[in-house]
């Protein structure tokens, strides 16, 4: 039987992982709990330099700890964001939301003058105080925007990593730079995605790691 | 009502995305078909250097795009894979099989002593001639080619997208420099990830950009 050498233990892989991604990553300058996101964002992505391109409110990884610890919903832009998050580790059964494949939503997308996935967002009915997780589209992340500064419903914290070339880098300046009093976690620049959105959400939902 | 500045036309930002990758990557010394799943997998990460990481036999992308023609299943070794690929671009209806949380699979990695991810191929029934894509564990990926080693049912084609920093890059050198005749599609080091995969099964199944 061929046996290749590799590590087969499942805890003892995580273990050596966080482990090589703290001793290799400059994370002295971040709070305790927004390395600890940091961490496993890198961890999912494989870049310890991801951390140079990291801002976020100083509040925001407290924030949406508290709002998942309260019970808020996590409103997803897709659908691959939603189906990462590991629901053991959600503190109150948390509802996880994506609405980009709902009926009628390819319509109002037409009507509005939007993308599918910011016109989504015009099914999402508990914003007030949920935790929003952005791993695709600007436009999902620039649209909140616009619904929050309107007056619309503000969530406790947007974890803002949408990833690409058109936009992304826009929508996170825009969202870190907000002056609406938002909690934001963003990673600059074109990088992000639904995985590093989904280890966002995996840290602050359960300080184990 | 706030209007922040950006585009908002789906169709547009794709075709600006994609231009934009074109523009700013080497991509001259690849087949045409290769570009074409290189461009779409520097979509999902936002990072054109990727393209110096990627490795291939050269006929892993006609394999598998032949594969799905014929109606092969695609089979992925964790759930935001098989939730991302696009159903629509599927040229067969293919089936997308992911066992990760089958019943029974903790008890079965326990019993041959490897991790979940592993186990799941046990579970993999129509293997010979399928796509296979690894978007996350490197042990999954380990575990296919030792018993394709044995003797074991042969994809048509492997996606080999782990990430991290325990086995992944370790599992991928294992993949390119087979002997075993595989096509196989890799990036080299520690990136990759489920977006990666996703994005090389889209790019696979339909020519459309």
């Amino acid at each position: 039987m061929t046996e290749l050498d590799y590590i087969r233990d499942g805890a003892e892989i995580y273990r050596r992982s966080f482990a090589t991604i703290r001793a290799e990553t400059r994370l002295e300058h971040l709070p305790t709990d927004v390395a600890r996101v940091a961490v496993r964002m890198i961890h999912s992505c494989g870049m310890t330099d991801l951390v140079e391109d990291l801002a976020f409110s100083p509040n925001a990884v407290k924030a949406a700890r508290e709002a998942l610890l309260a019970g808020a919903p996590i409103y997803c832009d897709a659908e691959m964001v939603a189906s990462g998050i590991t629901r053991k580790r959600l503190p109150a059964g948390n509802e996880i939301r994506c609405t980009l494949n709902a009926p009628g939503v390819s319509e109002l997308a037409q009507r509005i003058g939007n993308t599918r996935s910011a016109a989504a967002l015009d099914l999402w009915d508990r914003v007030e105080g949920a935790v929003v997780a952005i791993g695709n589209a600007p436009t999902a992340l620039f649209r909140l925007l616009e619904l929050i500064a309107d007056g619309g419903p503000r969530p406790a914290a947007i974890l803002g990593l949408p990833v690409g070339f058109i936009g992304a880098a826009e929508s996170k300046v825009a969202l870190a730079e907000n002056t609406l009093g938002l909690e934001y976690l963003v990673v600059h620049g074109r990088r992000g995605g639904s995985a590093m959105a989904v280890a966002a959400v995996n840290a602050i939902a359960s300080e184990q790691e």
